[in-house]
């Protein structure tokens, strides 16, 4: 594993770190690189809203297919990273032909499927929801019997926020769903009475060295998060069985960078593995405001081959998305109190992550 | 005053702010302007190292009076400012004919001559060193007489960081200095017996609103920032009258925009102005990481018509500039545990500001 790799050398201050993806997220990650002096690239694909584009020092705006445009891009990068995990595994084996790239195209290629995500998860020993894969409408039937009802059935490629998963309460929901997938290959997963959501934001460095946040409790609607709190209700060993979730996760997919483990905490204080995702995420946003050493910038450290930062936290912290038209009235929110961060998106649409604001609760409150 | 001034629109987020500066502080206003979702338009002279233009949206490389430039750099922004107190103010009355830019030519009118500058301070009731005007050689002798020696001769216009500064110990010293500054117009100020340095990091809303962060305590070498410290030395009252002091000066200059007000700490308690610089402040560096709303951004806020953000402090902090080679070992100091900044210099030059790093210290530590 890593005592054997061959490390890449770190990129000095004045390097180039490439970054696929110009929405929110490589945005924050743009700002942490400058942070530490590094400049960044960013590669769009046509037709995107790239907000990343506008605090960047060089941009590139083609299809993530693109070969041609793949091969510039990592020529003028030291180190490559991507924001948004449904890049394809061919364009990270790509550019990882000529520059170091991370997370690592296995990685991607694991994370990028439900059902090879969750038998990763399930080798590790660690638990995940019920679960069965679906490829053909036999298959569907079975895994209802399997998991019971209700359950949800879910594409096992390019979900996200919720897209490409339908409700089932009856065989026949299953099969009218997939057939709405166009029978693409699917899980189903069973419903599970969990009593809260959780997540761990952790680092892998390129040495191996591992660091994680402590983990938020996060509250969904309509399936996009729209708080993260820290503190969460998690005790002190939930809190450390769930760092050592992520970093067995973390160790065996020799990852490097920030990912996000995704948790139910059941009432009976088990802790079960739902999705994770292979880069920084939105329930590590309050890192910004309440650490030193935010997961944007832990992100940046470890792609670039530097020491990762410390993951402690000087505060407890509410993060609270703004999603659509919550972020119009951006004047009261700028009066309200707390950190506010806008995406810089050129327009708001229903649905669409706009901003984020912090509110601090100082430890000695 | 501000009741009767037609106030400009705000700025709305996905607007540009105009930066006339591309250096470390034009870069860190960048970044703040990013977070609200600002983009920024840089301005700076050929030949000049702009790190700022590795993070922003839109780049102008033109001297500081190319009419031309400032012009169409004007038109495609919504409200400008400035990093650099010695920008030309026939440049900024040039901006000021088609978009709002702040501080104001009046301001940078006062400030950019040490004699006005003190006069202004003076008017107020506030204290300053001694000092007295040299225009001619006659005004050298008497000056040194009525303030003593040892003092300093400092040339009215384009000091910073000890430039355009002699020590006088003597007349002939004085006249030899003025000589050496081919007679441009002095003063010579007095020594006064500090006990400590401290500084006033302030912001003054469109509206008339002020906040003010708490006063650091600053420590130089070589007429250079080395430290910020923050709680200062400084009592309850004196951190009360600092800011009363900034407050009086930025409601004389109708200010707009976050100013410095540097302070002498006299061992009877007395505090004495020093400088007022009209900008963002390299004392103020630790509120990026030790408050929630950083000096940099309400810099922005102010110069876009926005609310001003809380000037709170969740932390104590320590701030350490990094002078010329000590950014050196960038690998060393990213694994030291602070907040490490680098300004994206291309190079490193003896005395040149490469970076700084916060160190926080909870406030229950």
């Amino acid at each position: 594993m890593s005592e054997t790799r061959r490390l890449p050398a770190p990129v000095p201050p004045g390097g180039t770190i490439g970054i696929l993806g110009g929405g929110q997220l490589g945005r924050m990650l743009a700002l942490a690189a400058a942070r530490l002096g590094l400049k960044t690239h960013i590669y769009s694909p046509p037709n995107e809203d790239a907000p990343a584009f506008q605090v960047s020092d060089a941009q590139t705006q083609a299809a993530f297919d693109g070969a041609a445009a793949l091969t510039s891009f990592a020529e003028a990068c030291d180190a490559v990273t991507f924001e948004w995990e449904n890049v394809p595994v061919t364009s990270v084996e790509h550019i990882a032909r000529t520059r170091p790239i991370f997370p690592s195209a296995r990685t991607l290629g694991v994370t990028q499927d439900r059902l090879f995500e969750k038998r990763l998860v399930h080798s590790l020993g660690l638990k995940t929801a019920p679960f069965a894969n679906v490829e053909t409408a036999t298959d569907a039937r079975s895994a209802v019997a399997e998991t019971g009802t209700p359950s949800i059935l879910k594409t096992r490629r390019m979900g996200y926020d919720g897209k490409g998963q339908a409700k089932i309460r009856s065989v026949d929901d299953a099969l009218q769903a997939f057939e709405r997938f166009h029978a693409a290959p699917c899980i189903v997963e069973g419903f599970v009475d969990f009593a809260f959501e959780a997540s761990v934001v952790a680092a892998r460095g390129l040495d191996g060295s591992f660091v994680a946040y402590d983990p938020p409790e996060n509250i969904h609607g309509d399936h996009i998060l729209r708080q993260s709190i820290v503190p969460s209700r998690l005790t002190d060993a939930q809190m450390k069985e769930a760092k050592a979730i992520a970093k067995g996760i973390a160790d065996a997919l020799d990852y490097v960078g920030v990912l996000a483990v995704e948790l139910f905490v059941m009432t009976d204080g088990a802790l079960l593995v739902n999705e994770i995702a292979p880069r920084v995420h939105n329930s590590g946003h309050w890192t910004i405001d309440a650490c030193l050493v935010s997961q944007f910038e832990n992100h940046i450290r470890a792609v670039a081959g530097w020491p990762l930062g410390t993951t402690e936290r000087h505060s407890d912290a509410v993060m609270e998305n703004l999603i659509g038209d919550e972020a119009a009235d951006w004047a009261a929110l700028a009066a309200k109190g707390g950190a506010l961060h806008l995406y810089g998106k050129s327009e708001i649409r229903p649905g669409r992550k706009m901003g984020h604001v912090t509110y601090l609760k100082s430890k000695i409150d």
